[in-house]
């Protein structure tokens, strides 16, 4: 029914219509843009219609300049292909230190993902690793921006084909990526008759859910599940976000599109135990499938993944912050993403999907006064400091999920998945 | 017969290798790279497969990195259609600072250009002039790298459909496309046997003009024709340039593709007479026609066009430098590009058709021992100095030009537009 709705030429039109209002939520709802904010906007070059759209909401919204940056993942795989092996260190620190510079001057940051996400499943992984490394290095400054929350920022996604044939891989490609498209445009809530409304309706609800765990202040998070027995512990003064939030430029923005989760900062010293990947973690173009992995004191001691494991292995070599946890975040196996039963392949989806946890980096918004804290006061906290951000999936229907309180006491707070309360 | 040569199944591998063959050639003879260099490329939308090629050219070269931003004429018109008053102020200076700071680092700078002429014909002068400043200011640093030849750089066209339609109104818009491509191609020496032979034949050839040149040591020109009796004095220690040139980084590299021109330095403040413009001179999508220009001791004191005076007139009050020379450039009218008789609407094209000169900044290689001058010494030996560099044609084959020697004698060089010398 969903192919049939996308091949007569009325629905040619609700799907420019679809487009259009995701792009609209985008602007007002992603961003929340201000009038004389620039946009640096990144977006695969399958995706210059949302791109363009997006553009005309951002002029209509008061944008100064929008500046685009199509990505080709074409040009990426000739670099694999015909690229001299010393090249790979080499990541454009020019362009992400130009970046940087636009958000301190007050830009507005907008990406639009849709990777095909097993771009460079058959490259070398330690040119893949190499390149990554590089990558993450030279984009820090602007990086530690966006993580800090000090600019507003969002995340969307665009049905592309090599992204769509992942996901429906028995469909034809035309039917895979009107599948995808549709599957964007209900988890964004554009398919709804009033979107913008919709997501004012979400917003209250994830921060009615942030606002029970905060008064709450647990001391930890205890995941059981199949292959998973793990005690999370929460950093000091840890709060928990969902939702829209305030950058601190003073613009309110919901930096994922689509987005499910609530989520607070680890102790980046106190996760303890092992843990199961329930999803598939596409990461830079490389599929790392069941990835097994055992905490001793905050620190990853051992880690296995049926594929990509090569790869999973230098990203956990990047720094002594990857090794540790920068996010945990709750979902239950009920949220609308979940239910439509796919895989994604992509983190944006996936991790909306599952309660999940990432390496790396921590979001200092999520520690109380974090904003204004130094990294020694934020480490002090437990808040972890790496070049990486990797959110991988570990909850499912068969996961339970206890909060324990400060006096050591177990509450229930997840069962097969899903909210104990209300 | 140009038509019909490419629309046979045959042909279509024909204008696949005739692509791939401009790409080497931007690669190999435009930008000279090194194993090692990074490359900053920059192309229309619609030449993304022009942009492949030459991304696998340059990583078969040995690049590091390739970095491509394309650039989208729709989001120009939505900032035009959609964007505030206020907003036409800004740039992406961050973009351009990184940019600089690339070539600082190594990088080597190849544009593709093809550009729809009359993007802006409709649009506010007033906001076309204001973008056009703010970018030029913004553009500053890295065009210092670029005019100062700090880097090895250069420039190839792509047939555009907007830009095609321009050149060839009659024809249907795949037909236009067609013939572009076979016009871009043969004025880029693709369609020989061997392409790299024949440009290092024709480099050859303008260096020989050049050497005849610099021998002469003119002090001034003079060009007469329909509209035109115009007196160029040379800038002290002028240099002329033609053809492949040495970069500061050491690289030779071919700055335009095509190039048919012999060029050099002109004196800022001895410049005296009256010119009219010979073809149109599409200007960041202004369409400026028949130019009437008077100068007074090298500075432009009248200025008149039929159509895009407004924009002419803007352009001019840039800054002081903007009603100053920085380039005279003698073109024979029996240039492979001229005898096309196309009118191409592209700077690239039209001005390797036909004697032009350059309103703002001079080219510091085009003075003796340049390269390591500074500005006031540049400025002493007659180089002007301005955010713009814009060239406009003032040959035809009813121009006739003389070289006027340091004892004041006067030459014969062009009569009817050829060379009267070998
Ligand atoms: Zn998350
Ligand atoms: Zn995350
Ligand atoms: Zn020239
Ligand atoms: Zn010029």
């Amino acid at each position: 029914m969903m192919n049939e709705q996308f091949r007569s030429p009325a629905d040619v039109s609700s799907h420019d219509q679809l487009l259009d209002r995701l792009a609209e939520v985008a602007v007002r709802v992603g961003l929340g843009l201000k009038p004389g904010q620039e946009v640096v906007l990144t977006a695969p070059l399958e995706a210059v219609p949302l791109a363009r759209r997006i553009t005309e909401h951002a002029y209509k919204a008061g944008a100064s300049l929008v500046t685009t940056f199509f990505s080709d993942e074409e040009a990426t795989l000739m670099r694999y292909r015909h690229g001299r092996d010393e090249g790979f260190d080499t990541a454009a620190s020019w362009l992400y230190e130009g970046m940087a510079a636009a958000y301190r001057n007050g830009a507005a940051r907008l990406a639009i993902v849709g990777e095909d996400p097993s771009l460079l499943a058959k490259e070398d992984a330690d040119k893949v690793s190499r390149a990554n490394r590089a990558r993450s290095k030279a984009y820090m400054p602007a990086l530690n921006l966006i993580a800090g929350f000090d600019i507003n920022w969002s995340i969307v996604s665009a049905a592309t084909p090599a992204w769509a044939k992942a996901v429906f891989p028995d469909d034809p490609e035309d039917v895979a990526v009107s599948k995808l498209w549709q599957a964007i445009f209900s988890a964004s809530r554009v398919d709804t008759p009033d979107p913008i409304a919709a997501w004012e309706k979400h917003n209250a609800a994830l921060q009615a859910r942030t606002r029970m765990l905060n008064d709450k202040n647990y001391a930890a998070l205890h995941f059981r599940g199949p292959g998973t027995d793990l005690r999370v512990g929460l950093a000091d003064g840890h709060e928990w976000a969902g939702g829209s939030s305030q950058a601190k430029n003073g613009v309110v923005c919901n930096a994922n599109i689509p987005t499910e989760e609530v989520f607070t900062t680890p102790h980046k010293d106190r996760v303890d135990g092992y843990v199961t990947s329930t999803k598939p973690l596409s990461y830079n173009g490389t599929l790392i499938q069941d990835i097994q992995v055992k905490f001793e004191s905050g620190r990853i001691v051992d880690a296995k993944a049926r594929t990509g494991e090569a790869v999973l292995g230098k990203v956990l070599d990047t720094d002594d912050g990857a090794r540790r946890l920068g996010e945990v975040a709750l979902v239950p196996f009920s949220s609308p993403i979940s239910q439509s039963g796919l895989l994604f392949f992509n983190t944006l989806f996936d991790e909306n999907a599952s309660s999940h946890i990432a390496l790396g980096q921590a979001y200092s918004k999520c520690i109380r006064g974090g904003g204004d804290m130094s990294e020694e006061e934020l480490a002090s906290r437990g808040a972890n400091k790496s070049l990486i951000h990797i959110d991988w999936m570990i909850g499912s229907d068969k996961v339970d999920v206890d909060g324990i309180t400060q006096d050591g006491a177990s509450e229930p707070l997840m069962r097969g998945g899903e909210w104990v309360t209300g």
